[in-house]
């Protein structure tokens, strides 16, 4: 089998892995299961829990697709590429309660004709109340896992997701932030396997980290203003994945299936003209920490 | 006066008119009033209106701002020019009713220190349910308007709206259009004058045309089911006010006001995975005349 059969195969594992655990914690609402067909080649498996017991919507999407290189990507790999292939993990959950923060995962392997071949992906959390102790917790974990295999992962990866999960014309982080990598190439220090195993990792880490964060919030009560607060904050999740995702913007532009592709958007979302939070309010407490460069371990 | 102080003032004139048209027809609620200035010169007064009688939320924008060519318009304009000039009024109405349908209008004026100047603008009529005989009446009322200017206006607007208000991922139009036009500069046939009395001409339309279909819909009744699917409706148009909107992505590629900017998002809306329509419902037919080329005139 070679080496982008066996990517696929582990992904295709893993998204099962991760749904199995999903279902468990919320108790109510399966995974529905949709196979589809790329456009230029390939497809995948788009997996989506709705109205459950913790989970509003979510989806845990699969890929394994082909195509041309889309003209936003040419110069980014070798100057001979003609096609690429891409497969991935993409999970956004939305839970209804907005003490049950949202949550985001991606591993992906992208390799072209011409040679190219990378890892890339992420783990970042959006709390709609920022805990502080939950937030130690979750960084804590993915450092864990990321010094497993290279010391300078955690330190990079933490500071590169400040850089990209951050809404630029609102100046403030989607939320706590993880890890966030991309263009990862094996070298003497890792080999290609090693980078695999890393995002596997990562899809374990996934379910240990979220499985205990919904267990400890999900029976907090919560009054119609938290909940209107939630819907705000989902209204900048959304901007966020409109105006400055990756992996929306590389579906959209490569004819990718729509519903798939923004299955990571809430069921709900609010906008309110100049929304200002109280204050000394916890949700002050929540917008003064939606700031790049926080040392969240200490 | 120069020019564009002309034009300043008569777009200043033209919001005041239209806050109080839908003050009136709303009955209850006031725009409120915030004047704010732009990082690099200029500012604009923005006016919103919320919870009222009829109008969830809904803005219109006046500004008038200068400042640094940015990149991305670096090819549209002479190649010495170093600043421009920019003033419009945007407006985004959107009505608590889904009887009631959302509506658009903006026109605008951008000059540079190069000897660049042009106008655009457009309104076009999103509709939750469509009911032919108000698409009529509203693309009439705007054929009306461009005849008196030029007779080709309709023609090429109209079809331009087509190809602008487009959700290109869904492939389907955002409404049932209206007109749409940019980088309109005076020729023999037409004088910079008579360029700013059609914009002022269609902000009169937009009164004369939006009034009238809040009275005929307001008092429509409607259920839980209609209410659902405006707020999908309301999803799609968010997602193409930030994937697609010019003036959006002007304005946060120029670090505008983003409370202005942004007050064109609905106060709520929704995304359901795969939401499907009813066969031979209301919902199926308004999908199905959400197309590019339809003749709205018989």
């Amino acid at each position: 089998m070679d080496f982008k059969e066996q990517v696929k195969l582990a992904f295709q594992q893993a998204q099962q892995k991760i749904c199995k655990a999903l279902e468990e914690v919320d108790g109510k609402s399966n995974f529905s299961i949709e196979e589809w067909a790329h456009l230029e080649g390939g497809g995948g498996i788009t997996r989506v829990i709705q109205q459950g017991n913790v989970f509003e919507k979510g989806g845990v999407n699969f890929s394994a697709v082909q195509g041309k290189i889309p003209a936003f990507m040419k110069s980014q790999v070798n100057a001979e590429a003609a096609h690429f292939f891409a497969t991935g993990i993409s999970i956004v959950i939305h839970p209804e309660s907005p003490m049950v923060p949202i949550i985001h995962m991606n591993v992906r392997y992208f390799q072209t004709d011409a040679g190219d071949a990378w890892f890339g992906g992420g783990i970042d959390l959006t709390p709609i109340y920022i805990d502080d102790e939950q937030a130690r917790f979750f960084h804590n974990a993915l450092k864990l896992t990321c010094d497993r295999f290279q010391s300078h992962y955690y330190p990079e990866f933490k500071q590169w997701a400040d850089e990209y999960f951050f809404n630029e014309h609102r100046n403030e982080t989607r939320g706590i932030g993880g890890i966030f990598y991309d263009y990862i190439k094996p070298d003497e220090s890792i080999s290609q396997d090693q980078l695999l195993q890393f995002a596997i990792a990562l899809t374990d880490t996934f379910v240990d980290v979220y499985v205990p964060l919904v267990q400890e919030n999900r029976t907090k009560p919560f009054t119609p203003h938290h909940k209107e607060w939630q819907l705000i904050r989902r209204g900048r999740y959304v901007e966020f994945n409109l105006v400055y995702d990756r992996g929306t913007k590389f579906g959209l532009e490569t004819k990718g299936r729509i519903e798939s592709i923004l299955m990571s958007l809430p069921e709900f979302a609010s906008w309110k003209y100049q929304h200002q939070a109280e204050v000394e309010s916890d949700e002050e407490y929540t917008l003064s920490k939606l700031k790049k460069g926080i040392d969240w371990l200490n």
